[in-house]
């Protein structure tokens, strides 16, 4: 059941209450709602590899051009303070504090100090604000919009700042809503399963911050697919924390339907209550809050990437399109709504181009099945019985979940040998074996330099246009909200940005342990 | 000496005439030049790659931009109608002809008949045309604009319809100023090196063009760096054609500015000679020609990649930088003109990433002194004698041509190995050494099928923006010349565009033999 209570009731109407009492010089002029959407490793090509595929096995006409295509206006730099390579969390927090950082960092300065986000300046200028990922919401990208740490993996304090546990910001929670995975990292180490309490838990410490987001700020938990199907639209059930697997979401290819919502589903759901919310009224007519900031992060674009894993990379930016045809509906009726669409970086060096033929071959994705991720979570376990192994390739792996009923010896034996390595070299294998056959090409298993595409729709999209730094992609949502991130840091400098036992030193950020996903 | 005659004179008063002269429907309102600017072989990759070198060599701010992102407008699709992944005759015929065409096809539609081309349309509405390349002038990308074959190794008969030899568009010759290399393919096979006609032949017939176009159009011919400086702004020597090498020009990193001019010094005298010709003015006041114009490309660029040669790659880059630098100083004092610049395709599918780093480190490119190309013509003929090959491999090969010092075993054995090989072999292995030690990653010694970057800058650059199909690009250009490619189309129906003696069948396009360079 819902855990919707007195408490959620309470807070909505704190939120209204804080919206109308914001400073004349802090509250938006009017109503405007603004769309950030991030396609987390999505490259330009990526963007041609997916319109290829959809062209080609659709018989489009040559010209034809996807949902995407037709809202680019331009591309975005990606580099970090401390490299030409950024990682996500980098990248996120120069979307979220208008400012270069160094790799690692999670809403925090490349000093290492707390900076104000667009979507904590957002909320005290009285907008609701949401955090939509198919990661774990604790993960780099929505991190970069709620918390303030110095390391990325440092993710039960990340977990904590979401939900505004011990948070500067209070007495409102900073987040209004959150849709994704994760749910792990809300459980206390002994997990306590009870109503509907997360039953697994990936944190050190006893802390329930499940309950506790329930308790102390009224939000409704949900963690199940029938829960997600049970709110409908003009429900009020803000705060809300819905979080629908205990790490990552799955892959578009692998999802089953039956267990988690998928990206679009998620963002419909939250454009609905979010824009229900946001213009409910006051008794003298005046709307509740100004309108609302909402990112959405298509997370796993870039881990199939990362596996050099094309179907599934395929997959994930379809589901990506499908997520912003939905934003564009939505603002084809509310248009004084704003959406802005970039990705943090590229991730695998994607190419579409194969010494020395010039082709590509779409109709190799068309069969897949499954994710590498998830072939390898089958086949590795089973890499000490070399019969058990190879039978499992051949008969189910080759013909079933990629397609391939004509596979040669090398293709055979570099799943085989993948197996038996580690699981980031048996997805590679999985992966290059579907990639040669499509003529597809990737030059590594992290990211690249590589500028990104920039899109964008609706309210004041029309002037922009070009090539822009990602701060400047973070300058422009703080402009369109007509707010200051930078007003928000002095706030918070006594946040705690840095875990307990937490040793920095273990983590090797270049050899991409905690880049990696 | 120049060959300027009393041809030219004629020629030019007949140029003046005509524009005088078109009909009125076909008449443009007003002045008006364009440039379109073709980086071939130019990705998103290269331009980061590019902006990267710069701004980590110059200690540059983070978020400095190149004068090409500062023009940055969309992206453009790349795909031929009978590929994902195009060839450059295709491509370049997507913007001339503004149509979708096969892979191999010169100014020629899907079906294999001649297309008008915005080149020839603009002449016909009395606009000078002007073609400018780092390639041979007869290569696929300029040859599509004034050319008809059916296949891009048909350079003999492409260079007779450059000149207009046996156009059925005659009596002015189409293109009124070329400047580039190629000049071999206008010489007989056996040469006429007298009066400063080429002495080198790549024609399989006796077909004097050199002669042709001086004596039947008046073509002022020049051929070497002091005859290019001694053509001062405002000289009238139209039509003009300026073939500086036998075959393609120098990569920028191996020129020697006195034997050849720079890719932005022929952009800067030709935009200033097609000026000055369309801005003279009849008796009576009015302009001769509504405007001008030219296609300029930045050839090597995509050479560079096919060897994935990273360092020539960047020079190449750089100069075309440059050359837009000069473009854009251009319209800043000409503020009728329009700059449109894109790619026809990415080549050598480079990415900014390595596997595990997240980094590249540019300093590997700045002591590199030559292209693989220059390397590997020097070192392949060393082959038969392993002690000497091995010897200047390690004594100048790499300490200094490459500004290695401190190269490994490996790195030798590998340039070595590859000097034994093919060509490409060993050009590639040149490339890998010196990419591998800067962390860049190819993935093809060919081209691939992701979209390129889309630059607009002066009038009417406003309102260019987003993803465009390759051919909207083409139609782009005529709209802004008010010129209807296709109205040229039925004129061209007797062009003989199949060159005696060629067998299309021994040219493996799939195999890259004829798309490589």
């Amino acid at each position: 059941m819902l855990t919707q209570s007195i408490y959620s009731l309470t807070l909505y109407s704190l939120i209204c209450s804080r919206a109308a009492h914001a400073a004349p010089s802090a509250k938006p002029a009017k109503h405007r709602n603004l769309i950030f959407m991030v396609s987390d490793g999505f490259g330009i090509a990526g963007e041609t590899m997916a319109r290829g595929y959809v062209q080609t096995t659709n018989n489009y006409p040559l010209e034809w051009a996807s949902v995407l295509d037709d809202l680019l206006v331009g591309t975005s730099r990606t580099r970090s303070s401390d490299s030409l390579v950024t990682d996500s969390a980098a990248g996120a927090t120069a979307f979220s504090c208008a400012q270069k950082t160094y790799n690692g960092a999670i809403g925090v300065s490349h000093d290492r100090k707390p900076c104000g986000t667009v979507l904590e300046a957002a909320k005290q200028a009285g907008y609701l604000t949401g955090l939509v990922s198919t990661a774990r919401i604790t993960h780099a990208t929505p991190g970069s919009f709620a918390a303030h740490v110095v390391h990325r993996d440092m993710e039960d304090l990340i977990a904590q700042h979401m939900i505004s546990y011990n948070s500067s910001l209070t007495p409102a929670p900073t987040v209004d809503l959150m849709f994704g995975g994760g749910r792990c990292f809300f459980a206390p180490e002994t997990p306590n399963p009870a109503a509907g309490n997360p039953k697994t838990s990936c944190r050190s410490d006893q802390l329930d911050l499940w309950q506790f987001a329930q308790t102390k700020y009224g939000y409704s938990t949900i963690s199940t697919r029938k829960q997600f199907d049970d709110l409908k639209a003009g429900d009020k059930k803000l705060p809300m924390l819905g979080l629908f697997t205990d790490s990552h979401m799955a892959y578009e290819i692998d999802r089953d339907p039956a267990d988690e919502p998928s990206l679009t589903e998620m963002t419909q759901k939250a454009l609905n209550m979010l824009h229900t919310a946001s213009t409910v009224t006051h008794g003298n007519g005046t709307a509740c809050a100004p309108g609302f900031f909402i990112m959405i992060e298509g997370a796993r674009i870039d881990m199939a990437a990362h596996d050099n894993d094309p179907a599934s990379h395929l997959h994930d930016i379809i589901e990506y399109w499908n997520a912003v045809a939905a934003v564009r509906k939505f603002i084809d009726t509310h248009p004084d709504t704003l959406m802005i669409g970039t990705s943090d970086h590229e991730t695998g060096g994607l190419t579409i181009g194969y010494d020395p033929e010039y082709v590509w071959y779409p109709n190799v994705l068309t069969p897949v099945r499954n994710s590498a991720e998830v072939i390898c979570s089958q086949i590795r376990p089973l890499s000490k019985d070399h019969g058990k192994l190879v039978t499992a390739v051949t008969t189910k792996v080759l013909p079933k979940q990629l397609g391939i009923i004509n596979a040669t010896h090398e293709e055979i034996n570099n799943i085989v040998d993948g197996a038996g390595g580690s699981a980031k070299a048996c997805k590679h294998a999985v992966g290059h074996v579907v990639s040669d056959r499509a003529r597809l090409g990737w030059t590594t298993g992290g990211h690249t330099g590589v500028d990104v595409g920039l899109y964008a729709y609706g309210a004041g999209s029309s002037t922009i246009r070009g090539n822009k730094d990602n701060t400047h992609v973070g300058q422009l949502l703080a402009d369109f909200l007509d707010v200051k991130p930078e007003s928000i840091t002095p706030l918070l400098a006594h946040q705690n940005t840095v875990q307990e036992g937490f040793d920095e030193n273990l983590v090797d950020m270049k050899a991409g342990k905690s880049v990696s996903v």
